[in-house]
C-alpha cells in the first residue's frame, strides 16, 4: 500500500486526484493539502467526495509530506520547483502536475515563461508524463513531469504522425477548444458565469506556453515543427477538442492513416480510434470523453486541400491532468496501469 | 455469474444500465435489445462504450430473453405490461423501469395514463423498487416496478416525514426542476437544442403521472396527501432537484428533522445529508450527484411561515433510473447492495 | 432631452440601463460612473456598446450629477439611501434599483436587512416602482424605488388574486428559479462558470430578503399573506421563473382566471398572458423574454389539489431591474411609457 | 411602404427575418408562410413575436406572393431554384437565403451540393448579398444570394487580406465553431439538447459547401486560394466564430494590418475591430454580438510562426442571415442601410 499525497488539494486537478485516489485499491491518501481549506473535510470544496471519506485538508508541510512515497504537486507553476528538490532528497517520488519540468531546455523557461529555472539540473532527469511516448522511462522515474493539458490533446493526436516525419513543420496549425475548468479555480472575471457562457473566446490566438512542449516532443520524435497553435474557451466545463489542420510532406489517404495510427498506439489502454460511417459520434468529441481517462483520436484526409486533419479530445481534468498523474503512478508502481482508471465516462452529460 | 439482458438498451436509460452492468463483477450482459439500432454495436449509440464491448444491439426476442436471469426492460408504457408475463412464465425475473407495474390499484391506471391494465393481478405482486422503503420485499422479488425520476427524488425527500405523519396532506408543494435526459431521446422540437437552451420550462405545473405513485408511497407509509406537483424543465443534461415545501402538522425544529431524517436513513449507503454552514454545496444540488447512485437530502425551517422546506437531489439516469434498477438486482441476487454503483460523482461536470 | 446619469454604470443591470438609455430618443445619457473602470471607455466592460458611443466611465462625483435631471442608482444596498437625500435637495431626481427605499416600515429594513435605515423619513414619499400598480404615484414621483428582480416576478403574478383577497394568506408557496447575471459581477466561487454551469443549486429555501416588499405589496392590495419563498439558481444567464402555488380562499376554474387577470391587467403594454394548447411555448418562459421588458403571465388549475399554479417569467435584468426602471422614467416625463422599450427579445437564444 | 413575404417563415431564419421587418419602419410584412403552421399565428412558433403582431401563417402559394414587392426565401436547397424564376417573371423581386444562387459556376453546384442547377442563366445575375463587397450591384439588383452563414464571417475576415493578396493560397485554414440554431430546426438526434450539449462536434473536418462562396469571393478579390476549411458544432444558441489561420505571402506587423482592415472597412456601419489590450472582450467573440448585426473582426501576428490569426464573429441568424437580407433589401430600397438594425447586442447573454 503505497502513501501518497496530493498538494494543493482544492483545486479541480487536486480533487480529480483525489477521486481517483481515493479509489484505488493500492494506494492509501495520507495527505491533501490547501492552505485556504486546512482543517476542513473534502468535500466542503469536492461535493462529489461527500460521504467518501472523512479525510481533511491540511496546511502544506514539507516533513509532513516525507511521510509519503509519492507526492503529487498540483500546485502553480514556480512553487513546484522550489518543493520538488526537497521532496527528492527525502527519498520521495513526485509527480508534478506544474509546468516547471516539462522542458528540457532552461532557456525555453525564459522565453515562454519568462523567468529562470532555478534547478535547471533536474529537468533533463525529469520525464515528461506522457506514457504512451515515455512509459520505458516513467517506470524508473524519481521526478514527472505532466504534460500540459491542451499539450497532451495535440502530442497524441500528432505522435503518429511525427514519427514518421510527415508534418510540414512549417504550415502545422493546431486550434484547440477548452472548457472552463481549464482555467483552474481562479475568481477572474473571465470566469463568472454570465461572461463565460456562450462565448466562444479566443484567448490565446498565438503565444500559449504549451507550444514549447508540443514543439520538444514533436521533435524528439523526429519532425521538427513551428505549431502555429490558437487556444479558444468554449461553453462546456470540461474536455478539450484539438483540432490539428497537418499539410504532409508526401500523400497519404485514409488507410495510410489507419495503419500508421494503429502501429503507434498498438495495445494503448487510453487510446480509442473514432472514425465511424454511424452514429452521431463519427468523430472524436470531448463529450464523449468526459470523466475517463480516454484519449479519442480521430482523423480525415481533405481531398479538396490536401490538408489532414487530426481530432484528439480528451477530458483536461482527467487525461489532460489527474488521470494520466494515475497512470504514471501505475507504472511507477509496478501496477497494472489501468488500476483505478477503467471508468468510463458519463453518457449523456 | 447470473445473465442479464437489457431491453431498450439504446435510449439514454438503456445507455446507463449497459455502463453500470458492463463494469459489474457478477453479472453478465447476454442480450442488449434495440429494434432501430441492430445489428449495432453499443458504442454507435453509446460512445461511452466505446472500446469497453464488442456486444451489438439485437432485435428483442422473447425465447432469445428466457437465456437470461434477470431481465430490465427500459420500454415504454404498456410494453412492458405485455411482456413481463410471459417472461415470468419462463422464470426470468423482471426489473421494469416503465410505469407499468407501479401502480397498485388498477383503478388509478385509468386515471393518471387513460389505459386499463392488462394484469392488474400482477399489480399487488409487484414490489415497488425503492430499496430504502422496501429492501425486504424485493429480495425475494420475482417483479420489481421501478420508480419515476422524479418520484425517486420526492419520496426520498418526504417519506422521513409521512412516517411521523408530519405533512398536513392538503398543503403539500413539490416543485421538481428536471435536465433534459429526463425526456428520453425522443426527437421532439420540445428536446431540440436551440428550444431547449437556457429553458425554465414549466412542462407539467399540474397533472403530472408521477403524483399517483407519490401519494401511494407516502399514504403507505401513514400520512395521505394530495401532493401539488409542479414540474419545470431546466437547461443541463442530467439530475432532479425536488424542493417540497411542507407545512407540518406540528411544530419541528432543526434538531427534530436531523433526529427524523438520521432515524429513518440509519445505515442507507445512498442517502447522504447535505446541510452545512459552509462551501457552495451547503443544500443538495443535482450537480453534486451527477454520474452517481447517491440522493443527497437537505432541509431548512422557514421560520417566518412554519413552512419545511425538504430538497432531494439525485441524477434522474441513475438513483431516478438505472441505478436504483441495479440496486434492486444486487439485493435480490444477494450481492453486496452496492456493488458497481459506488462511482463517485464527476465534480465540477 | 432629459440629462441622465447611472452611477453604477460597470454592473450588468448598470450595462442593461445604458444600452436602453443609449437608444432612448428623448434623454441623453451624461454621466456613466464606476470606481473600478474611471476612464474607460464603456465598451471595456460592456461589449455590446463598442461602436455605438464614445462616452467613458468616471468616477462618482455628486457635484456632477447634478447636473442631470434623473440619476439611475445601481449601487449596493446602503449606499443609495446615504445618496439619495443628497440628490433630491439639488432638485435630481432619483430612480433607485438598490434595495434601500422598497420597504416602508423602517422595521423591516432590521429584520430582513439587519440595519437601521438612515432616511426612514424619505420611506414614505418612495414610490415602488412598479408601473402596473403605482402608475399614478409613479408619474409625479421624485423618488422611485425599483423592485427586487425576483419580487417583480412574484407581485406581477400574484397581484390579481390578491385585489380578490384570493390567496389562502398561510399556505402560500413562491419558487423561484434565476440566471447567473441575478447574482452581479461579483467575483464569488458561487458564479464561478464551472461551479456554476448544470446546477440547480438551493441559495436561499428560506429567508429571502425579497419576502418582504412581496408581501407589503400583497397586502396593499387587500391579502396580506406570509410568502413561503424559495430560490434556486439554475444554469442560464438571464431569467427568472416564479412559480407561484396558491391555494385559494374560495374555488375558481380557468374562465375565473382568465377575467381576472385580464381585467387587472388591461391595456398594460409590458404583460403579456401565456396559456395556449399549442406549441413550446404554452406557459410564461423565461427563454421567451429574454432581452425583453415583457413579464409573461400564465397559470393552471389543479383540479386534483384545488391549487392554482401561477407562472410569471421576466428578465431579470429588463423587466427586473433596468426596463422597468426606464418604464418609470418614460413616465416620469410624460413620455409614451414604451418609448426605448418596444425591442422583441431574440428567440432562439 | 414596400411590401415583403418571407417564404418558409417557420424556421429560425424565418422568425429573425419577421422580428427585424415587423420592427421596420418602411415596410410592411405581408406574408409569412409556412406549409406545417399554416392558419397559426406567428407566436406560436415564434414566442418572442407575441403581443406584436396578429399575422398568421399561411401556405405558399406563388400567386399571393406577387402582391409583395420583395420575398425572401428561407427555404430549403433546391426549392428557392424553382420558385424563383416565377417570381422574378412577375416582378418581384427576390432575396434568396438558400445557397441556390451563390455561386457563379454551374459545374460548382454539381461538385459541391451533387445536382445541376435548373436555371444557370441566373447565376451571373444574382449579386452575392454581402454588402461590404457588393454594395453598388446590391443597388440594383433584382435577385440577391445571401451568402452562407460560416461563409459571411470567413470572408469578412479574409477580405481586406485577400485584396492585397497577402494570403498564402496552399495553406490556408479556416476553423469555424457554430452554435446550435445554425442546424434548422430539424429533429434530428444531433440536434437533441442532451446529445448537443457540452459538445465541440468536429461535423465537417472537410468537404463543407461553403467552401465553395469562400474561394469564390476571395478570387474575385484577387487572392485564389484553397480553403483548409473545419466546422465545430459547439454549446451554444447563436453565433459563430471563424478562426483563419493565414500564412502571409509577405511579412506584415500590426500597424500594417490595422491599416489594411481599416482602409477596406472605412464606414461600414456594420463592422467593428475588436483588439483591445484590457477587459474580457479583447478579441472577436460571438458571445458580444448576439442579437446584432455586427461582424465582429480582430487579428494578431504570431511572431513565432509568422502566421496572421484573423477572428471574425457574428449571429449566425442576424448578420450571418437575416441581417444581412435586410440590410441588402435597405440598400435596394434606397434607404438607410442600418434601417431596423441598429439593435445592440444583449450582454450578458
Amino acid at each position: 500500500m503505497a502513501k501518497v499525497a496530493v498538494v494543493g488539494a482544492s483545486g479541480f486537478t487536486g480533487g480529480e486526484l483525489l477521486r481517483i485516489l481515493l479509489a484505488h485499491r493500492y494506494v492509501e491518501v495520507e495527505i491533501a493539502t490547501s492552505r485556504t481549506n486546512a482543517g476542513e473535510y473534502l468535500h466542503t470544496v469536492h461535493p462529489n467526495l461527500r460521504g467518501l471519506t472523512m479525510l481533511r485538508f491540511e496546511a502544506p508541510n514539507v516533513d509532513r509530506l516525507t511521510r509519503c512515497d509519492i507526492a503529487f504537486l498540483s500546485t502553480p507553476a514556480k512553487v513546484s520547483s522550489e518543493l520538488t528538490p526537497k521532496l527528492l532528497e527525502t527519498g520521495v517520488k513526485v509527480i508534478d502536475l506544474s509546468p516547471d519540468f516539462r522542458l528540457k531546455n532552461p532557456d525555453e523557461y525564459r522565453r515562454w515563461y519568462g523567468w529562470s529555472h532555478p534547478h535547471p539540473e533536474l529537468l533533463e532527469e525529469a520525464v515528461y508524463g506522457l506514457p504512451e511516448l515515455h512509459r520505458d522511462r516513467i517506470r524508473s522515474a524519481r521526478l514527472i513531469a505532466c504534460p500540459g493539458c491542451t499539450a497532451t490533446a495535440a502530442i497524441l493526436g500528432l505522435a503518429p504522425l511525427a514519427r514518421e516525419k510527415i508534418i510540414l513543420g512549417d504550415y502545422l496549425v493546431v486550434d484547440v477548444k477548452i472548457g472552463s475548468s481549464g482555467a483552474g479555480l481562479s475568481r477572474s472575471l473571465s470566469s463568472h458565469h454570465s461572461e463565460r457562457a456562450n462565448v466562444v473566446r479566443p484567448y490565446a490566438p498565438a503565444g500559449h506556453r504549451h507550444v514549447a512542449e508540443i514543439e520538444q516532443e514533436l521533435e524528439r520524435l523526429g519532425n521538427p515543427v513551428r505549431v502555429g497553435f490558437s487556444a479558444h474557451a468554449v461553453d462546456m466545463v470540461r474536455g478539450i477538442l484539438a483540432t490539428c489542420h497537418v499539410y504532409p510532406t508526401r500523400s497519404l489517404d485514409i488507410k495510410d492513416l489507419w495503419r500508421i495510427y494503429r502501429g503507434f498506439y498498438k495495445g494503448e489502454p487510453f487510446v480509442r480510434f473514432v472514425r465511424d460511417k454511424k452514429g452521431l459520434f463519427r468523430y472524436p468529441d470531448p463529450k464523449a470523453v468526459v470523466g475517463s481517462n480516454f484519449c479519442d483520436i480521430g482523423f480525415e484526409v481533405d481531398e479538396h486541400t490536401g490538408r489532414i486533419v487530426v481530432l484528439s479530445a480528451i477530458d483536461n481534468l482527467v487525461k489532460g491532468a489527474a488521470g494520466s498523474a494515475v497512470q504514471c503512478m501505475n507504472i511507477m508502481l509496478g501496477l497494472d496501469e489501468t488500476e483505478s482508471l477503467r471508468i468510463p465516462s458519463l453518457h449523456p452529460v
